[in-house]
């Protein structure tokens, strides 16, 4: 029984494709070859039918086709694609393949599967399929075929169909035959290269001179510098760690070509030549801009003054300091690489660091002090007064860095409400606006007539989704004028044009991402807050602490009240849900979906647009001494 | 001219309205109220017809009214709603009131605008509407009213029109005389008091006793006395806070209502009275769990040892040792209090602080070292070693715990790995099967008829839709089971029920929910693996670093390429913008809000099925040297 339905768009080929098919199923491959064959049905069909089945029968499709010319063609024909959802798919009718199966290579699979058969069945008869089977590989296995090509010429079968000669030439027909000459040359095998060389156009006045060079060279060197002219620089520089006498054109290779990864595991951990590699490879790094790496490679150098200078211009000064003691620094070097290395710390804003660096190696208790007050590392400055009873630093700078730490933070925290107010109003009055222009749109197309009945209005509200998508309204149509681009420049271009101007078309988002940006700076304060607002209790500035905490705690609460209006939660909207009810016409429907079109133009899948920051909110920053008006 | 319209539905009363009006933006006040008090049409029509033409005119509206008993009618009637929006809405149809507008309270307003109004009219002709305007305000201002009455009997005025009996008489009217004798006598006037009581039903013999044994007490005593008669807390301790004598009976006060915060600014800082509160407080922090808090009391109150007790049990060693500094610990009770600390700081894995303490308090350099690899600080570990000349710790301790932290980082990778490709699949199959479910019912639900006409599609989808969220399927019907309880009641029940069995209704958040984690654990791991990366290329173990840099990246970036599926990333579906075209029809469009609809169940906004974990792109974790398989 013929599947009904499709039928009359397949014409007659339907009823050969049926035949095909009931043939593939009961395994008759010659008989499908066949039709196949006359009626040009792609050859993949005999594998894509069912390719489990024919991955089985594989030996049995040799045998019924028995014809080397007959399995070319079938080899020849195979491509990625699955013609029964392609060519056929009226036919199958099939889903196309799901993306999760495995990603095999059916070309790979069918040749591989194919040339087992055939080694099995028969080497000699069907040579030319087999050296097929290697060409048509997604990576052609040209060497395999080349070697499997020369055993025919070194053992000689008298049984042989084809003359290795002939083999030859049916390989340089599917393949190049300069790309054949190196793959030869990879082999090493100059009889093999001379084979090759002597089918091609090549001029023998030119080649045999370079390979009698080559043919000079010993062992080792000789595969190097092949390997080298084939551009193979893996296998270049794995032969040339062999020539002890060669170090140096194998240091050249390494530079080079940046193999210096791959070099190191071939030489003695700790030997010169080691070391000297990794050595070269510091170099590398450090013109890359990878110091830190650099200083771990001049480590496996044992270059330590070069490590050093390398952690020292990445401020790992722990690092630095052990290789200070590798160099066995004096005194006087240590206290001046540690004022050099607490002076980068400090303007890298890394006070803890900088002071166990002027404590412990400058020998500079006072200026550690100074560091952690600037730092704003309350407890830990008053720690290291106590234990060095240099408490007068209290008085002389912890208090005032205090009152500036606190008055500073007022400040931004004042600053960044009322822009943080300013931006949310103005928002507020941009959605507005664009809503609007949305609806004196929608009603300038003709769907205010709400008499009209309810086909008209379904055609004309889809209709008009196409227009507006297209054109009025100034801000509407910004977000149709970048279409053609990939959508990674478009968003890179857009988030330059989001400006903050007024009546800029993209000002929402600007908006948008200026309030992400204003909270995400606020979330950040907790421990700064929390720290401070400590030290000023301990120093009896309660009031000042408390106003602080409450500013602080006041911000975060808006923010947190704020972000579901802001990123347009669609909890808070609660409209989507009344949608679909008793009252709903194709109108309003269309009307609801078109709302939630809206809300997918590519910019709002923007992640500062999309979605809002995510706050600390498991921070605990709040002392509970100066909440509310009571304890 | 009437607006027209709406003419039919409000009877004969729009014409009154309508007169109403007119004299009101006429500014006739007497004839408006004449008529509404006829037609017994709202009082609050006054005001909410215009209120700032009112309040500009409220001078005005008391001379044109004139009549006590007809502005206290107007006062009486004043409610916060506005009746141009509830009751009268028809003849005004104005948008209910903005919720952006100021929030000030209408009846306040009113009653502070009248009275000053009335003030400036006739003091003595009005007192009976100035004492309503007191008593009608949100916060009743009771205690005015009683000094207004108090204020008359003092100043008796030949012009009176009221007696200050009869005042009395009259507030007693409108407010509990019981209420009104606790105002009096929290204006500490026995006159007063007296004055009250003699119009309430109380007992002579009750009061006059009470009030006697008040009297006899000294002033601020007394009023303190009074005022915790009254249970006014906060002015009690005023009070009491300024008679040295009854410091005792202050703390108690202070300790039973938890007034520490406000006792502490009413003593002198650094007074021994000032300590002791601080003391107090300190042990109510103590016994409220906020051990760091209590310190901070402490040390207000100087309690070095209480203060040290505190900030040990809370693990702030820093301050821990000022304290010790402060109470001068001999050598002998630091090393003590170190091995303590560090210990505690050990097991809440602050390896870092634990170090510190070892090395500058415990005076044991080694277990700083051991503690140091014991939590992967692998460069703090070696400086200290360098420090120390103690570099045999490399082979004995720091490359063992290497080695183990590396075969636990795969090992947790590898577990982790496993889980997430299960849950995942797990997801997709949870997902397909609920898809499935839902069009299948959709079928049955008699949608699938394509020939039938547009209007009857859309009906039949609508109420499908209704039905579809109360009955049918398994999964699906557990959505509405928890309907009626709070949301946040709901929430919590819900997520104790999101079981990874399978088949249990909530599985799929259940998988979210457990993807989510895995993401978040994998996503801090950064530091560690480059931390513990770095020292494996530094001691040479470069193929185990490559393998672990490897294992990690790649889960990293199969999160990356996950997230949007497991998520359910608006961009990946790109079905909805499909929605609406030529061939949209009614049927197409409900289908597409209703698959919208499902999206936006109440589960889906908890925020781990809502939003993926952000992740620390930020963090610059990978080795270049390690990567891909040229440097």
């Amino acid at each position: 029984q013929m599947p009904r339905g499709n039928l009359e768009t397949i014409h007659p080929r339907a009823l050969v494709l049926s035949a095909v098919r009931r043939n593939l199923d009961e395994l008759r491959f010659l008989e499908a070859m066949t039709a196949m064959r006359r009626h040009r049905i792609n050859m993949n069909l005999i594998y894509d039918h069912n390719p489990d089945k024919f991955l089985t029968n594989v030996q049995l499709f040799v045998q019924q086709i028995n014809n080397v010319s007959h399995i070319n063609l079938f080899l020849t024909d195979l491509q990625e694609e699955d013609v029964t959802c392609t060519m056929y798919t009226a036919a199958y009718n099939r889903s196309p393949v799901t993306e999760d199966s495995e990603q095999t290579n059916k070309v790979d699979t069918v040749c591989d599967a194919l040339r087992k058969a055939l080694l099995q069945e028969d080497e000699n008869k069907y040579i030319l399929c087999i050296l097929t089977s290697y060409v048509k590989k997604s990576t052609p296995e040209l060497e395999e075929a080349l070697l499997l090509v020369r055993s025919l010429r070194d053992n000689p079968n008298k049984n042989a169909v084809i003359s290795p000669a002939d083999a030859l030439k049916y390989l340089l027909f599917l393949v190049d035959v300069n790309e054949m000459f190196d793959v030869a040359l990879g082999t090493y095998d100059f009889d093999l290269v001379l084979m090759v060389a002597e089918k091609s156009q090549k001029d023998p006045k030119e080649y045999i001179p370079f390979l009698n060079s080559l043919r000079r060279l010993e062992g080792s060197y000789q595969h190097y510098t092949i390997d080298k002219y084939l551009k193979r620089y893996s296998r270049a520089l794995q032969n040339i760690s062999k020539c002890p006498d060669h170090f140096d054109e194998c240091l050249t290779l390494i530079s080079d070509h940046h193999l210096y990864r791959e070099a190191l595991p071939l030489f003695t951990l700790g030997s010169d030549k080691y070391k000297e590699i990794a050595k070269l490879y510091g170099k590398y790094l450090i013109e890359k801009k990878k110091p830190e790496e650099a200083g771990l490679v001049y480590v496996k150098a044992e270059e330590w003054q070069l490590a050093l200078d390398a952690f020292k211009s990445c401020s790992n000064w722990r690092q630095a300091f052990c290789m200070a003691a590798k160099l066995k620094y004096n005194r006087e070097n240590e206290v001046d690489l540690g004022q050099k290395l607490a002076n980068q710390l400090r303007n890298n804003k890394k006070y803890m660091d900088a002071a166990i660096v002027l404590e412990e190696y400058a020998n500079d208790t006072e200026e550690a002090i100074v560091c952690l007050i600037e730092g704003c590392h309350w407890e830990e400055a008053l720690r290291r007064m106590y234990k060095h009873t240099r408490m007068d630093f209290i008085e002389t700078n912890l208090k005032p860095a205090m009152v500036e730490n606190y008055e500073s933070l007022l400040e931004s925290l004042e600053t960044m409400r009322v822009d943080f107010d300013k931006y949310r109003k103005r928002l507020k009055v941009v959605r507005e606006e664009k809503e609007r222009e949305r609806l004196e749109f929608q009603e300038s197309g003709g769907i205010n007539d709400a008499d009209a009945d309810l086909f008209s209005d379904a055609s004309s509200a889809t209709g008009e989704s196409i227009q507006s998508s297209k054109s009025s309204s100034s801000q509407s149509s910004a977000y149709s004028r970048s279409t053609g681009r990939t959508s990674r420049n478009r968003r890179k271009a857009e988030q330059k044009k989001w400006k903050l101007k007024e009546g800029s078309p993209y000002e929402d988002f600007a908006l948008m991402a200026a309030l992400s940006k204003i909270i995400t700076a606020v979330d950040i304060m907790r421990d700064e807050v929390r720290g401070l607002v400590k030290v000023m209790i301990q120093f009896n500035s309660d009031k000042e602490a408390s106003k602080l905490q409450e500013t602080f705690g006041g911000f975060l609460s808006l923010i947190d009240t704020s972000i579901p209006s802001i990123w347009m939660d669609d909890s808070e909207e609660g409209e989507e849900s009344v949608v679909l009810g008793p009252h709903a016409t194709a109108n309003t429907i269309a009307q609801a979906v078109q709302r939630g079109q809206n809300l997918t133009t590519k910019e709002k899948l923007d992640p500062i647009i999309k979605n809002a920051p995510s706050l600390h909110k498991d921070i605990k920053w709040k002392l509970s001494m100066l909440e509310g008006a009571k304890s």
